[in-house]
């Protein structure tokens, strides 16, 4: 019966449906990080982690993205270092905006080393709001 | 005649399907509060009476979120005490984040005594955007 | 052929659906403006700059709107005013709240001459998201 079920599922091309399914029990999440405060650069860790806690790690996928007076969050010298380590430990993406870095004359290497690179942190946010995801700005 | 439409309506199972266009025609809002800025704790309350005052009360819903350093906008000493009374007694759900209260040792008796009560602020802005909701960070 | 299928297209009333996916393909952004600061005005004007650029001007409609405390940022003497006229000529939509100008007793007058007005700026920053913008708050 559960044969003839997969069968037919197969057959009505029924595999999109299972995986929107999967995606839809998934919260996703984009976090803004634009301020130049260490405050806020850990309220918006705390949020994240948070969030984890509560859902489950495995049931949210989180990028942060810090951008503008937000890209300190993201340097080598930054306070929240071992923070991030950990957020990207746990599976939460970090990214760092290459715009903002060609203004503010950073290279690669004065960035953490664990952080993920997008070409404008704004159109990432923008992008990820088109595709679903939620929007947060601690 | 409106009879038959109705059992027409009821055997096609239109319920939904009215539920569903009398929830599209009611905006909802989910407005964060996480700053320990009185000044800002006043500007998302002047939002929200915004909102209702432009909308009318009865077409939109919202839901304030007081989460983090935003959470003293819902201590019973809070400057702000009688405008959440209004904002509630105008159909406002206001929410403290039960997180922030036990990190900051609050119990419920040092609340606003007509707030309600969320297990993570963060998680239910972001439960609510994915229920459709549109997000007010003032 | 060709002539065949646009035919067949319309027939089948294809037009709205292509329209549809001319829509699905512009990124719609609105953007907040609801800080005194100078230094967040010109942190928007720069997230609007390289949306443009990024994603390319025709490809993305913005609609910046200042309330509350950030109508300053429309004001004829803001000092930020050319950057205004700038964002104006690039096609972006600048709006000023008339509920926020009426509280703070500005006219028309006192305003950016190429300003957009709105009822109520939080009103249209909700509309926009249900509308299926992305909500950007700098």
């Amino acid at each position: 019966m559960r044969r003839r079920f997969v069968a037919l599922a197969a057959a009505l091309g029924a595999a999109p449906v299972v995986a929107a399914a999967a995606d839809a029990a998934r919260a996703r999440v984009v976090v803004q990080v634009s301020e130049a405060d260490p405050a806020r650069w850990n309220l918006a860790l705390n949020n994240v982690r948070n969030l984890q806690d509560d859902l489950g790690a495995a049931n949210v996928e989180i990028e942060v993205v810090a951008y503008g007076p937000g890209i300190g969050m993201l340097k080598l010298d930054a306070p929240t270092n071992s923070r991030v380590s950990e957020a990207v430990k746990a599976g939460v993406q970090v990214a760092a905006c290459e715009n903002t870095m060609r203004n503010q004359k950073l290279e690669r290497a004065d960035m953490h080393p664990n952080v993920s690179y997008v070409p404008a942190g704004v159109t990432e946010i923008v992008r990820r709001q088109r595709e679903g995801w939620a929007y947060l700005r601690p």
